[in-house]
């Protein structure tokens, strides 16, 4: 494998995948990200609102704050946000505010997305891929959220 | 004093103030927050973002996790969140996720508030009331402004 191939987009949502699937095992809404700067990854989280009983605590938001922490810095210029699903608005106007350079999400959230809202959400620098790794990502959600509706 | 005037609104606004202020002392956004259950305060918090490092860190962010955390529950259907200034759109995102009952803020903010945005980032059940104590809450932020450019 070339060096190229293994830091590509895909390369890193695979991570916020597994993220996502840490979060599936148990049972919170799968959802993963890892904040990337320059190749390394420099915090990975995944959705914990059950586990903190804290409806603040999405991937981002953890990943985020982690970022920060690392670095020791509030603002992720140059860091990039991988995320499997689009952010909501909270989490958007978390990377507003931490002004996050670039951020990538796998499918996009029809109901919650930010860009249901308004996309100037997000900073005005900031620039953004949709669409990495979406079928995994989508698939994951679809499956939690079928496990449930079964369930109930 | 009489029971029902303790406990209105520009109370509860005065203790986020309180919280506002010590923000202002420290060199932080001066923006302060409280949760309040069944006319108890059970959270207060300012904002912490050049304490913490961390630019998630606002008033009310805090204050959410912590009403959550003390009630032990991720949903807040039942409290009021007080705050000196009108949410950003991360915060509002937030009390949507917590699904807070009601909200009271201050003074506007015409450029980063919610509702420069979209309203509906907003849980569809959320009373808003906005204006209490405006006038100090307002005076708050612009001298904390002032001060900075005067420094520049």
């Amino acid at each position: 494998m070339q060096k190229q191939a293994v830091f590509s987009d895909e390369y890193f949502m695979k991570q916020a995948l597994i993220q996502a699937q840490i979060a599936f095992e148990k049972g919170e809404v799968p959802v993963g990200a890892v904040v990337v700067c320059n190749n390394q990854i420099i915090s990975k989280a995944h959705n914990q609102t059950e586990t903190l009983n804290d409806a603040t605590a999405h991937a981002e938001m953890l990943a985020i704050t982690a970022a920060s922490d690392f670095l020791g810095a509030k603002y992720l210029k140059e860091c990039t946000l991988y995320v499997t699903v689009e952010p909501c608005a909270m989490c958007a106007g978390a990377s507003y505010w931490a002004q996050i350079g670039k951020i990538v999400y796998g499918t996009a959230d029809d109901k919650r997305g930010y860009s249901v809202f308004n996309k100037q959400i997000l900073h005005p620098k900031a620039k953004i891929t949709a669409g990495v790794s979406e079928h995994e990502c989508k698939a994951l959600i679809t499956n939690f959220f079928y496990k449930i509706r079964i369930k109930e």
